[in-house]
């Protein structure tokens, strides 16, 4: 069997830190093959489509996609459709990867680059289970058009959330299955005293509970989530929630780590065919100066190895190897401390290359 | 003229937590009439309705409302529409309570209680401004029906985000007031790159900033604006958003205090009427234990002094007081710590009393 991975540098700091990734990937000698395409402001520069057919028909092929990051301010003026985030949304929906999973961990090492104080984040290890292809995001009706309201014509903007039970139930169950894998805690996030959507989204995972009774499943509401993540993250293990509230909660949730550079995720479909990517963005400040971090895509290829390859061992060897490098004191700038080794970011691939 | 005040003790906390702010208003001497009703868990207990008729007669003739808090678990089975937190809805509906301020405040002395590291978060001072009215809370169509989604008959959960430019012109306006009087920083919050509403939201934010030239307006992603305020809080002065991103900033903004106990928070509508209620919850646990935090709500009949009866005066003796009380170390349970007086909710009432 072969394992075929499209590659998708992406933009800003987006090759540099994928070049990185793709080289851990090869020295393990996998049999992996790997192709480049074009997705988001490079794909529109090249094209005019932020997700290029070239692209879609490489990505529909392959078992997983690498992918660097998306955006810059260079296409932040272009019509809705052009604009990268358009190409990362489009490919997510394409391929149906409903479930993003992405992890919010302390590296001990790293404890003083977060704003929270140690003893509220140290050994902190969360794993937020965001629905990726439903909710707002994705629909209709949807718009901004001139009407008549309250006897004056006007600008009016719309969006509509929805959820199926189905759709709930199945990122319902990789959450609840995620759980089962680490510390049996489940707390699913909603909106129910205000929201209809929300209060469906509670009673399926109500309904999915007694399938998993070696989970312990909690509910709370959003609002209370955000708080509860600076007062006390240590109390969740797995969190569950819709698209929506998954994006404002899961960028909360790495930020109380202070170091974003060293975290990955996952976007999987019914078939563990996934998307892999930094949960940091494409860094426009820095990008080509060689000074990104690459270990958050280092370890999104390690993630990838797991959850599409089912390669456990070669996925541990990777996270070993990023641990043993920062055990060794190498560090790129955004999570330099001194007394650390400052690296750049082919340096700090070199690094954990050796570490493998 | 008089000035009515329609207080609502509510459910939980309130009671006791109102008739400090009361015996504070009382003090001053301002020839304020105050009325009691229900609003909540206690309105749905005595008359089946959370915002009973004779409770919104009150509101209605009343010049101001001041409210302890609503809910309990005692409630949460209900029927939506007999839920408390429809009495709190429905009464910042009706009285248009369209515009939400609420301030997060760190308290020299109360440094201690937040998570974060002091760096991070000493001197704190963001008011979030949040629409209050609009949004996805009130959006029709809403709902949970059986409809055939993908060739199966299931439940489907939906709602319905909008805005029209006119809502957002007049929470904007507020917005930009607000910072005018302050260190003229507002950062409007959206997240248009995927929402059309939201795009709307930040058109019109723009199309208002040219009548406020010596305002600085920026723009910033809900999924960013979650991450920055852990990250760096103390960039923000004044922040601007819709009702469903409002709800969660707001509260995650108010833990990086760790005193939400000290927050309170206005809901005006378009003529200064308010509704003015602590920003924490009621807190059934401690109900009844004479334990609780007054001093959100005592600084809540502040705000009201200071928005709907411009008496800037009395405003500031009052919320001078409460900080002489935290100077002279008076503190209630949540906000206590070794060195300091521990004292009961009516003791930190009369502390106050005795400071004005
Ligand atoms: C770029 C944007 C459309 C995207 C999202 O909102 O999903 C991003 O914030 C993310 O979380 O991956
Ligand atoms: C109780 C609930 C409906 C309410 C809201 O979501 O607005 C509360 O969270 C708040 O922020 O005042």
């Amino acid at each position: 069997m072969t394992k075929k991975i499209c590659v998708l540098p992406g933009d800003g700091i987006g090759p540099e830190i994928t070049a990185e990734a793709v080289k851990v990937l090869q020295a393990l000698n996998l049999g992996l093959e790997m192709e480049e395409g074009l997705l988001g402001g490079c794909a529109v520069d090249a094209t005019g489509n932020p997700y290029p057919e070239a692209t879609q028909k490489l990505a529909q092929e392959a078992d997983a996609v690498l992918l660097g990051a998306v955006g810059g301010p260079k296409w932040d003026n272009l019509p809705r459709e052009q604009r990268p985030e358009r190409g990362l949304l489009g490919i997510r929906k394409q391929l149906g990867l409903f479930a993003n999973l992405r992890p919010a961990i302390l590296y001990p090492e790293l404890a003083n680059a977060s704003t929270l104080k140690p003893e509220v984040v140290a050994g902190l290890d969360i794993l937020i289970v965001r629905e990726l292809t439903g909710d707002i995001y994705f629909g209709q009706p949807r718009g901004i058009e001139v009407r008549d309201v309250d006897g004056q014509q006007q600008r009016f903007g719309f969006n509509t959330m929805h959820y199926t039970e189905s759709e709930i139930r199945r990122i319902g169950r990789v959450a609840f299955e995620a759980a089962r894998k680490r510390n049996k805690k489940l707390c699913s996030v909603d909106k129910m005293n205000v929201l209809e959507t929300t209060q469906l989204w509670r009673d399926v995972m109500n309904e999915l509970a007694p399938e998993y009774p070696d989970v312990e499943l909690t509910h709370m509401l959003v609002d209370n989530a955000a708080m509860q993540l600076v007062k006390a993250p240590k109390q969740f293990d797995v969190m569950v929630t819709g698209n929506m509230f998954g994006d404002i909660l899961s960028d909360e949730a790495s930020m109380l780590t202070g170091s974003i550079g060293m975290l990955p995720s996952a976007s999987l479909d019914a078939n563990n065919k996934g998307l892999y990517e930094p949960s940091h963005g494409s860094a426009p400040d820095i990008a080509g100066k060689g000074v990104a971090n690459p270990l958050a895509t280092i370890l999104s290829a390690a993630m990838m190895l797991r959850y599409t390859f089912n390669l456990e061992e070669a996925a541990l060897t990777v996270e070993n190897a990023v641990k043993r490098v920062l055990a060794q004191g190498y560090r790129t700038g955004d999570i330099y401390e001194t007394g650390t080794k400052r690296v750049g970011t082919r340096e700090m691939g070199d690094a954990v290359l050796a570490a493998l």
